[in-house]
């Protein structure tokens, strides 16, 4: 590594913030601070909306960064199906676990791992295409899908709209496919509200593991130090789950709850059987 | 949706230019300009790199941007390696198909599905986590560390580095496990090399499918006018292959080739059978 970024010092400040908030200790790197650094550091998510509608223009700008993320070999394996409609949104809403933001957001949009567009563009006469059938190409999908919903993310955050993601649409996943008209081999991944952030109702930064707790260089490997350091983001969650009006709880305890078995999976311990009646085999 | 996102001209025309190298097709909706939204659609998976290293705070600037990506349920699943060693790199580089980029580039890049960080803050009488046993929950895994990932990429991209995916680390992840020695139920997902683009091989805005081939109002569905949309990416993506000095060929030909079945996966048919024998039984 060589000589630090430089940047105004008006620019620092603000990151250094978005830093504090993000990790609540001190960080000792050099800040590389520009708008696009701030924005992806600013990420909160929001599940207060207002009513306005989004403005026009904003969702297919979103979709462009969207198609702008990188995609592995070009194949280009997500569809994204845009819902605005109430009743169809208050359908897709009771799927995923009652989520009242559903209701609210103007937009929910539910982004597909998309098998079959190839299939769409595709003679009859041609032979299938098997790897479609295999765990790795599923996983490819699920990447190059999150990779893109990111990007349409940062996109709306930075229009001022305010997301967030949804696994819940995985509780009831062949509900959700019949709710959309998926045909075989496409697949509801996650589901991403949009709309206006309610000023009266704002969303937080949540604070993160500390770097010492996720990156590592040359290879993995925990001792003494990391897990010091992993432990100290207890007392910081707590802080802002107080802040929050949330009931307090370590991290590790509530991974743990979160983790406990099939039990804690709102029905999604059963994804493996309904995916290969989805027409994802996974072999 | 109501009123159209106004900006200035100047922006607007930038926005305008990268639309037409994304699309080789006149988009119709207004454009929202930024420069978080322009900084996203200017990506180019860069391929060759000059020999500096990065400057001193980009990689945890890189890395608290991931970190500030949404978490399901705050489980914070994924770590990253990063790699630097020009000895480690080059394995690295053979394991994932023999990418020079992998070499050239100062810094690589590993995103791991991490379900060890948990258990390794996890007092032994606790009750295991059965939950990360399941298809979902390494979905979930999956999904997390992708957001997180190009969350990294935007951020490098915004200080004049460039990055690209390497799918490839899945083409032996038992071997790339041992060199960066990961315990069991920690899993290299995707590989992203990092550094500053070599000037005399730009790299070249990627062409996409048009908006009308993904994405879908209310419910998905395909018909005659979407079909011949996606037949029009054929000449765009034969043009930029010509301007590229590759061989060119159909999109959907190209597509079918690369998904063909196991011959075609560089050994990643496999994978069901290694995520296994990795601690990821994915009941």
């Amino acid at each position: 590594m060589t000589a630090a970024l430089r940047q105004p010092p008006a620019e620092e400040d603000a990151l250094r913030a978005l830093l504090d908030a993000r990790y609540r200790d001190p960080t000792d790197w050099p800040a590389a601070a520009n708008p696009v650094i701030e924005a992806l550091l600013a990420h909160r998510s929001v599940r207060a909306y207002g009513p306005a509608p989004l403005p026009e223009g904003a969702l297919e700008t979103a979709v462009a960064a969207a198609q702008s993320a990188a995609s592995s070999s070009n194949l280009q394996v997500w569809s994204v199906v845009a819902v605005t409609d109430p009743r169809r949104k208050a359908r897709l809403a009771e799927l995923s676990g009652s989520q009242k933001h559903i209701l609210e957001a103007p937009l929910f949009l539910v982004w597909l791992i998309d098998f079959d567009r190839l299939t769409q563009l595709t003679p009859e006469a041609e032979p299938p295409c098997e790897a479609l059938d295999y765990t790795e190409t599923f996983l490819l999908g699920a990447i190059d899908t999150a990779l893109a919903a990111q990007n349409a993310v940062t996109a709306f955050e930075s229009l001022g709209l305010g997301a967030v993601f949804t696994g819940g649409i995985r509780n009831h996943p062949a509900e959700v496919a019949a709710e959309l008209s998926l045909p075989p081999r496409v697949f509801p991944l996650v589901g991403l509200a949009v709309g206006w952030p309610d000023p009266a109702r704002p969303a937080a930064i949540k604070p993160r593991l500390t770097q010492h707790s996720v990156l590592f260089r040359e290879a993995y490997g925990w001792d003494e130090f990391r897990r010091a350091a992993a432990h100290a983001y207890d007392p910081r969650i707590r802080a802002f789950q107080r802040e929050q009006g949330m009931a307090e709880k370590d991290w590790t305890q509530q991974a743990r709850e979160r983790t406990r078995g099939p039990s804690s999976m709102a029905g999604r311990h059963g994804l493996k059987d309904v995916l290969d009646r989805l027409g994802f085999p996974l072999k």
